[in-house]
């Protein structure tokens, strides 16, 4: 059944409402953007992809004894990223940066299969096909029931995502859209590879770049955008603004019971307004975990 | 029928003796990547785009006497690529690049659906939809009944083909990977739209890059590639050199009642190995379009 794990609430029938009131809307047009941490998968304590690098990071510091004397280091390996970021958060990315630099493409994606697979969540001990939302797999499977493409649009390392993307959201690793690391093309024995580097390319996918890499990879402005944190905000207002008739959706973490609670401050840009006061402003639709969601967790 | 324009010869034989023998490889595999100048349409005279950007700087030279004082842009609206060469690539780039620069990036869309529906080929007298190979149309059926995704991998401007692979090949906007300008997000009268700038978003999608952005945009080594000239050649390699059995093939342009007769060069790297002799090295299927296609034009 449709939206099972859903509440018959406000925003339960904010959806359904939406999707009887598009049937004159294109099916080229029927773009949905979807943002991945604290959205669709469990991003606390931390977001996974941090203990993928932690895990990494570890390695490393165990075989290098020069990095392990890096305070910065020092403070990633005690899970004090406050001490760590006050060393400059440059230091902090380009230490994590390089956990997984000089690796092929096809070498950094068997690293995340293997840590995928033994990973188990600090809190709630599941592994990483635990830390799903239910209710959120049934509403990608009703947008697509009417015919849009559903993207995830993330601030996380595309390579890190779109593994995860395929087994867990059925979205294929084109319909990724992520921060990434520049790649060199090379020649290894007769072999053309991809050989990552420890630099960023580009902005990280966050904020204003959304948009920018929305219509870089997308080439549609979407009509359905989900979000939890002001990192989203840019993404929601383009799909908010758009000629056609859009809907814009913000997840509230507000269920400690069961998950977590905090707000939607954006990481990475912490002056940001909250995106709970966006979503007033604009009349967007909140998601409430506690009050919408019958379970959390497929 | 399957490759129906196609008469009963080498490349054929080569490319049904492919799909019969993939049998055991997954479909997440069976990713196509097909370079567009060329390969699926004409681009003699000159690149297609080059004549939706030379209108441009038409109407803009007659508009402003001081650009048209420009020796640049006298030698282009003169078709005199050459003569507008030896003033330097760059300075020709910049004044193309400039002749879209500012608009959002949906009056762009409008300008060239505008462009296209007018335009005819100054020799066929053809609009744009009869510049395609109606061979190539089949093929891409073919992949497609194959389980292939086939993406446009082009040198070209990205948002002047995404309508062309719409409406030709039945590609996706999300499915074509090209050049791209950058674009700066902006917020006019509420509303969010992004402008273009005269900057080039990173290197011309040609050679290295092209499977750089393969990386990128697709995530996956593909397993077809076809392509026309040595700007392709990375790409094909790249397919050619995996683990999974691939399919390379290279269009020959040798048919100059039917069409054009010139060799492979990349107009972009004149110094690189004609594809032929690429193609002879590596074991690549040709096309010839004389002997292998009854006929050329959709």
């Amino acid at each position: 059944m449709s939206l099972a794990s859903w509440n018959d609430g406000a925003a339960r029938s904010a959806i359904l409402a939406y999707l009887d009131g598009i049937a004159d809307v294109d099916a080229a047009d029927r773009v949905a953007v979807v943002d991945n941490d604290g959205t669709l998968w469990c991003e606390k304590p931390a977001y996974i992809q941090a203990f993928f690098l932690l895990a990494r990071l570890h390695e490393q510091a165990a075989a290098d004894p020069e990095l392990a004397s890096s305070p910065v280091v020092q403070a990633l390996l005690a899970n004090d990223l406050a001490g760590a970021a006050s060393h400059g958060m440059g230091e902090v990315v380009r230490v994590l940066m390089n956990t997984h630099a000089d690796l092929t493409t096809e070498e950094f994606d068997v690293a995340v299969a293997h840590w995928l697979a033994d990973f188990r969540h600090p809190r709630f001990g599941s592994g990483f096909t635990g830390l799903v939302y239910a209710p959120m797999l049934e509403l990608l499977d009703l947008l697509r029931e009417h015919g849009f493409r559903v993207f995830i649009v993330t601030g996380g390392g595309v390579d890190f995502v779109r593994p995860v993307a395929r087994q867990l959201y059925g979205v294929q690793p084109d319909d990724v859209v992520g921060s990434a690391v520049e790649v060199e093309f090379t020649r290894r024995d007769g072999q053309v590879v991809l050989s990552r580097t420890a630099k960023l390319a580009g902005s990280p996918n966050e904020g204003p770049p959304k948009v920018v890499n929305i219509h870089a990879r997308i080439g549609r402005r979407p009509l359905v955008a989900i979000g939890n944190s002001a990192g989203d905000r840019e993404m929601l207002e383009y799909a908010h603004t758009g000629p056609l008739p859009s809907l814009c959706l913000v997840v509230d973490h507000d269920d400690e019971a069961r998950e977590y609670k905090y707000g939607g401050e954006a990481l990475t840009n912490p002056d940001a307004e909250p995106i709970a006061t966006t979503a007033e402003r604009f009349g967007w639709t909140t998601i409430s975990m506690r009050d919408d969601w019958t379970r959390v967790f497929a």
